[in-house]
């Protein structure tokens, strides 16, 4: 069974788990919308190139500005988005967008280690910040790009695009609703062979290893499909390393997590194979499970609800979930809403991937301070 | 892709991982083989219904007693196996077999509890002993069997049938051959919603939850599938109980461990979902699912090895596994060889066992007592 186009269409509606969807767009914008949100985007690397199309996709925002170290690949994207030479920038005079009216946002786009530099700069710029997950790669640098955005009085919004994904908000539906039963225990992978030379092998570039990169995933799922924050975690990494990129960053990182209610997760992440990513949710009266869970398309719901099976192909395509993202953040934007998942959202994730470091006895990266948000016991309840 | 006839029979011959099938019996037995070893099954409960079956379609051997406090369930299980109503027992008389040459072993398929008691009096008798996993429910009883079972000279094996599962042989041999490549990573997790009532849910008689039941095969299997021990590992519990069947033992169970080369693994169990056992293996150069693992027949092996799909439908089908683990032990009796999964490997996860139930916290269940077999640190390679 699939999503037919009126249950795609309401999924925009639902509002599901507490505070998840709180701002959700319409699906349509006001009929008389005058001007769709502008973003100059900051970094035009691999995930860029899903964000522009998918903005575009969208009734409400457009690529107005991009700013780059080069120049060249900057103005054919930019001959490509109709985005006039004035609008590109470089990451020095990057400042100057505070002129440039036809920039209301940003998109961050850049390495992990860059994100509070150019948030902070955007926010005294005066435009709002759509940043890219994970948010930093400390909660000192996160907690300020909170505050030079508050100061600026500009919006911040963490780019989680499944947040955006119809057949995850299908499950976390499936669960709010009380389909699945009584929520016991959860399981989620993310992973994958990286390439050598990656700049998410420099640990000054990346902050860490995978959790930053793609575990994050498995961490943010784990806690809007439950709808509570982990009461307390354990974790190990590891780095086997029979290959030499890991010089730097862990390659590998397990952790089990227990929410308040009683419900248990168990969670991996690395970058030392191909580890589809997925997850899967057992309750009392069913389980359900993405998987693929975190791609751009393709992702897969399937399941058994009280002895139906559940089998659901999102309807989804790249570059949906960045389409849908752009589409929230200019509602956001144009109606002074906060966002679905603002700084502080990604703040969260940033002290539990601080404590998950923490409990596996990593060296705290890069001018990261360890912070304890998850307290030891109780381990039962 | 599923296995030939000739690959399937290959499977026995295998020496995998180390000292995992150090005594795997040749699939016939010598040609003028003139006795099968006779068992006498303790318990008629629903894994004798498996075992009992599987025995007969053995090359060598026999069900030659009953032990019951049942005596007409006895009987009529005597009329279709062939056993002689002299050689159906009580408890009480249950010493008496000592006298019956036509019982060379017994197996033990009794709640968890008792497992140590028939153990220690089968051993008494001089019969060899088969006994059901999870071994006891204390480490102090597991380390009194191999013991009474040394004294005694007789062999006692911990019937943990994956251990002849042709798929899960497969796998070790993918792993063990370096078809993986480096191995990173481990999920697995095994479950289902217990009925009320069951005597898995009186502490006294089964030791614990979901981690004594079923939690036992991730974590074995975890064991067989990288061949090492765990260096270290954390776990969480919770009894969440919405439908007041868990006042004596715990619900859910998630644990993580290290193994001295850096693999990671990720396992959680429970008795509040179904929970559909399965493993992944994730490697440098490809990934292996079992799922269903767990189960009788139906288990299925998937994944991908160097860009090629992997396929295989396990050619077994119930009782194989019970068949297999039965002819293993009564080859070991026959022959004075020490059984592939012995008294040890069951003391082996009995140890884990307690270490998970320290580490979440849980009071040390009826008469075990605390054993600190895996150290704290080190969490980091």
């Amino acid at each position: 069974m699939t999503l037919n186009r009126r249950e795609f269409a309401q999924l925009g509606a639902l509002s599901l788990a507490a505070g998840f969807m709180r701002a959700l767009p319409a699906q349509t914008p006001p009929a008389a919308a005058p001007r769709k949100t502008g973003y100059a985007v900051i970094g035009l690397g691999r995930i860029a190139a899903h964000f522009m199309p998918g903005a575009v996709n969208s009734t409400n925002s457009a690529i107005t500005g991009l700013v780059s170290g080069h120049r060249d690949k900057a103005e054919k994207i930019a001959a490509q988005y109709g985005v006039p030479l004035a609008s590109i920038y470089s990451y020095d005079n990057f400042d100057e967008i505070a002129h440039n009216p036809a920039i209301d946002a940003v998109y961050v786009a850049l390495p992990n280690s860059m994100h509070a530099e150019f948030t902070i700069r955007a926010a005294k710029a005066g435009k709002h910040v759509l940043c890219e997950k994970p948010m930093a790669t400390t909660v000192a640098d996160s907690e300020a790009m909170i505050a030079a955005c508050k100061a600026a009085n500009v919006k911040l919004m963490i780019a989680y695009r499944c947040h955006f994904e119809p057949v995850h908000l299908r499950s976390i539906q499936l669960i709010h609703s009380g389909q699945l039963g009584q929520v016991q225990a959860i399981s989620s992978c993310f992973g994958y062979n990286i390439a050598p030379g990656e700049w998410r092998l420099n640990k000054k570039l990346a902050g860490g290893g995978p959790l930053y990169d793609v575990g994050i995933y498995s961490l943010n799922a784990c806690r809007y499909l439950t709808g509570e924050e982990p009461a307390a975690l354990e974790a190990y990494a590891s780095t086997i390393d029979h290959d030499s990129r890991f010089s730097e960053v862990e390659e590998n990182t397990a952790w089990t997590m227990r929410f308040p209610s009683g419900i248990v997760a168990s969670c991996a992440t690395t970058y030392g194979a191909n580890m589809s990513g997925y997850f899967k949710v057992y309750g009392s009266k069913g389980w359900l499970a993405i998987d693929p869970a975190f791609n751009y398309e393709g992702v897969h719901l399937h399941g058994e609800l009280s002895g139906q099976a559940l089998d659901e192909l999102s309807p989804s395509h790249d570059p949906y979930q960045f389409q849908a993202e752009a589409e929230h953040f200019s509602h956001c934007v144009e109606n002074n809403l906060e966002p679905q998942c603002p700084g502080e959202e990604g703040l969260r994730d940033m002290k539990y991937i601080a404590e998950i470091y923490r409990s596996a006895g990593i060296p705290v990266p890069w001018r990261m301070e360890p912070v304890s948000v998850v307290s030891g016991p109780p381990r039962t309840s």
